[in-house]
């Protein structure tokens, strides 16, 4: 039997989409995950909006034009986007592909309007999460605390929230935020579960048949 | 706001199953699973084959005479079933929904031919994973060390191991044993990932509904 070495097949990263109604814990769950995976990067988005004085060109934001932008939209160069209060904001298509040429996950934490875009454009590549709150009071009760809001805006943060909610069968997973570190260690999983899955495997073929004719 | 409770939703079992060539790991992992998993059961199955002295009637197996077993091979009553050196082996189906119903998963370490059959009835509820090994050599010299076969008897092992292995494509998932820790973690993540999957929430819906008739 000849001992000709097999490498362990690469595998292509995935767009790992975190989505919830604000206030049911996503941004910290994200961050949490991108503390403790070495392979899972934050995807950098382009906007027309002004760059703030702590931001940075590349690491936060890509800061283009309206007419830039335009043109990114018009050539296919973005994989979703969308308008907040008058900005453009959206995820080149790019630097995504390069992370999962390379095998490196990407980390969206965006809206049901976006995953749907993202899903549209990179079916394979997707892997969404909704998170959900245990209960509306929960929920409530985590936005009142963010900021001394008017109850006019509590009540607008409340419309918004049962509308992101109405999308969560549009997800593949869903994980009940109840405890949050329950809740981190479902998401976690889930991510290095999908990092097995079949199809992202590069070259398993070749890796199955040299395992065969190796014997041979 | 009412503040109804929001019972967090139920989910169904899923039908874990393990395939691999023989000397691949699959039974050393599957016995650790069954191990550190509070919510995993191994699936007994009925068989025509006499009792080993060793062998306890409804824990190792169910004990069936021929005719028992046709009948319910005829009743549908059988998830999968095969021959083996002569005896029937199969998976009673009512045991298996049972845990289903009550959220229970149920591992299988069964062989191609079995993942394919209970692919074929319960399609939504299977979580497939095919564990290979990391070469050739590392699958020969493990099932060397087995037992002191003749090599013919090496030879006829391979040879099926070859044959098992042409099935990898068929499985959702693909773990390479080439660290025991890594591909225990690994399968591990995708049981604990599977049950977050929507589809296996039962009551999700109504769940979400309270959640947003609850702040009107």
């Amino acid at each position: 039997m000849a001992n000709i070495p097999t490498d362990i097949p690469m595998r292509r990263g995935m767009l790992f989409v975190l989505s919830s109604p604000s206030g049911a814990g996503k941004t910290t769950l994200a961050r949490k995950l991108l503390e403790q995976e070495d392979n899972l990067f934050m995807s950098v988005s382009a906007t027309t909006r002004t760059p703030r004085p702590s931001e940075e060109e590349g690491k936060d934001y890509i800061f283009v034009d309206q007419e830039a932008f335009q043109n990114m939209i018009k050539d296919g160069a973005l994989l979703e986007h969308a308008e907040v209060f008058g900005n453009l904001y959206g995820t080149p298509l790019a630097p995504v592909e390069e992370h999962l040429q390379q095998g490196r996950d990407v980390l969206f934490d965006i809206d049901w309007q976006g995953a749907q875009q993202l899903h549209d454009r990179m079916r394979d590549d997707v892997v969404s999460v909704f998170i959900l709150p245990p209960s509306i009071k929960d929920l409530e009760e985590r936005l009142k605390k963010r900021a001394q809001d008017s109850a006019d805006t509590i009540t607008y943060r409340m419309s918004r929230a049962r509308e992101e909610m109405s999308h969560w069968a549009e997800y593949e997973f869903v994980v009940v935020n109840e405890d949050f570190d329950r809740a981190f260690r479902d998401v976690q999983a889930i991510l290095h579960a999908e990092r097995s899955r079949r199809k992202r495997y590069m070259g398993l073929n070749d890796f199955v048949r040299r395992l065969s004719e190796d014997s041979a």
